[in-house]
């Protein structure tokens, strides 16, 4: 903030929130100034506000409007005011600029989140808790899996299984794609029905106490296809070595085209069309990125997912999806399903 | 349109893009001018623009800029496009309106809102369906719950007992509130157990072929406590006078009245604190409102939930709600769940 000269920043984003001030509330402003933080919420928040975030200043809203937000940064007789132009929508902008006068609004995005990349021992520890949960709950879905049953409703029952083991939600919608359609990187499940000896991809993930877990892997009921075994192979080895590759001060470039090189070399360069993995903490895709225009350097603490694949339209596709720790002399892979 | 002297209509809001060209891809932006539809999105989503608005220009962008989005508008040679400010963010608006130049960029909101309030017969038969898939999964869950059940849990097999008879995903996250947390209107469903003799709220939906419902009944394993019972019954009376009421020209802030009037007859005014009811369709909370400041006359063809509750802070509360199809004649109720 002092680097933009900013006396004060808003942040509007849920997951920015939380990770500053701990409220859990779906509806809050946080106003972040040198010496406080201002929580605004309304009445059904309350109770979250006091007991979250007993630190902050709590403001209970009357209105949707911005008065009150106003009124907070008057109150602190503040001159320039951050927000993220990527989370303020025109009409909201509006009729704050006018209600704060004369303080000025001041674009500012890109605060927050790198901050959130280096996890901390207790971050670490609830991402591991949600990928337990995960891989717990996929063993189970296996066992109940039989030919028949219904893409949406083997996801269901994924997020059930996820849900009884604690999970608050699936960390984003379960893609379940049952042969050719495992094809479509972002496949919503059908009502296509799960086959014998096809490809079955399931790319999944909790949310268990705020934090994420995200993996992917492709599963047979029967026998694997010869064609899907070779392309499974090509990713899973691309998989490892990438995976084998990441240590602090890499960047998500150069991983990434480890992984990509291979593929190439196999002759599917062109059927990898997304990069190779992405932050998780808070949110299920977050800094760093690894792919082809990451040129920073990736510190220990950071958790990223590796997840190579190939799609063949009117055949279908292979990912697999690791979820890793960058250490101070290399990774951790924090998930340990078999393949 | 033309009451606002625009050639243009930007729409962002996903629901809105489908109930206009039937795309329901996630990535979108549509341009509605007189005489065409021009629906911008993405490689991943190309096949579905094709399939589901043939009717629609379909462009492909490349990039995450707005480039394509003012290509468009310069290629229709528009003067005033409107946008809904509620949606657009600043991030967005900021370089659309300058790669737009000289075109003006024009706030203009609920435009589309009203035009959805009327539900013709393939969607009530849609909302319908949501409603039957729902009730259905609802029964299915009170044969398989037992005292000792987490609320989480019970809201996770709500939620895969809904998807398992079709639904795409449930309409809202279920409030599943046990014992004293059902006083909390937005409770989150916790780890509090199931017991005997305690009230049970559950507040549902399923959004089904793109439509949803939205139910909630208060159920006791076990024997009603009297207390809850004797709420149970006003809130009940409540919910039938104020359906009965229903009927095209009456006004929202009317029936709200109606159900308010006899709750704080019986003394209980305090504690029915949101309004009686909204409209539902695409969207969970859409128009008309059934609350004080609705002054708009109620029509033939509106589907509105009625849901008058009564909270008790440390005891539990009730909340019983239906969906309702306002006729010429008056009105049908499209739930039908026993109480």
């Amino acid at each position: 903030m002092r680097d933009r000269e900013l006396d004060g920043l808003l942040v509007q984003d849920r997951m920015d929130q939380y990770w500053l001030t701990g409220f859990t509330g779906e509806d809050g402003m946080v106003l972040v100034t040198e010496r406080k933080v201002v929580l605004l919420t309304d009445g059904r928040f309350d109770e979250a506000a006091t007991r979250e975030a007993p630190w902050a200043r709590k403001v209970l809203r009357k209105t949707r409007g911005p008065e009150e937000t106003a009124r907070e940064i008057a109150r602190a007789r503040l001159e320039r005011v951050g927000y993220d132009p990527q989370q303020m929508t025109i009409g909201s902008f509006t009729a704050l600029r006018k209600a704060a006068r004369p303080t000025s609004l001041v674009a500012a995005s890109g605060l927050i989140g790198p901050l959130r990349e280096i996890k901390d021992a207790g971050e670490v520890r609830r991402i591991r808790a949600a990928i337990d949960c995960a891989q717990k709950s996929f063993q189970a879905l296996r066992r109940w899996l039989r030919p028949g049953q219904t893409e949406r409703e083997i996801a269901a029952r994924l997020v059930y299984e996820m849900q009884k083991r604690g999970a608050q939600e699936p960390a984003f919608p379960p893609i379940v794609a049952a042969g050719a359609t495992s094809s479509l990187p972002h496949y919503t499940p059908g009502s296509r029905k799960l086959k014998a000896n096809q490809g079955l991809l399931i790319d999944w993930g909790a949310r268990l106490n705020w934090y994420v877990s995200d993996l992917t892997r492709v599963i047979v009921v029967g026998t694997m296809p010869r064609r899907l075994e070779r392309i499974y192979e090509i990713v899973r080895a691309a998989h490892d070595e990438a995976v084998a590759a990441l240590a602090p001060g890499r960047t998500g470039a150069e991983i990434d085209g480890i992984a990509r090189r291979l593929i190439s070399k196999a002759g599917y360069g062109e059927r990898f069309m997304h990069s190779l993995g992405h932050g998780i903490g808070l949110d299920v895709h977050e800094q760093p990125r690894l792919s082809k225009l990451a040129k920073e350097p990736l510190a220990a603490g950071m958790v990223v997912t590796v997840e190579p694949g190939i799609y063949l339209p009117g055949f279908g596709g292979v990912r697999l999806e690791s979820d890793v720790l960058i250490t101070r002399r290399g990774y951790e892979v924090l998930s340990d399903l078999p393949y």
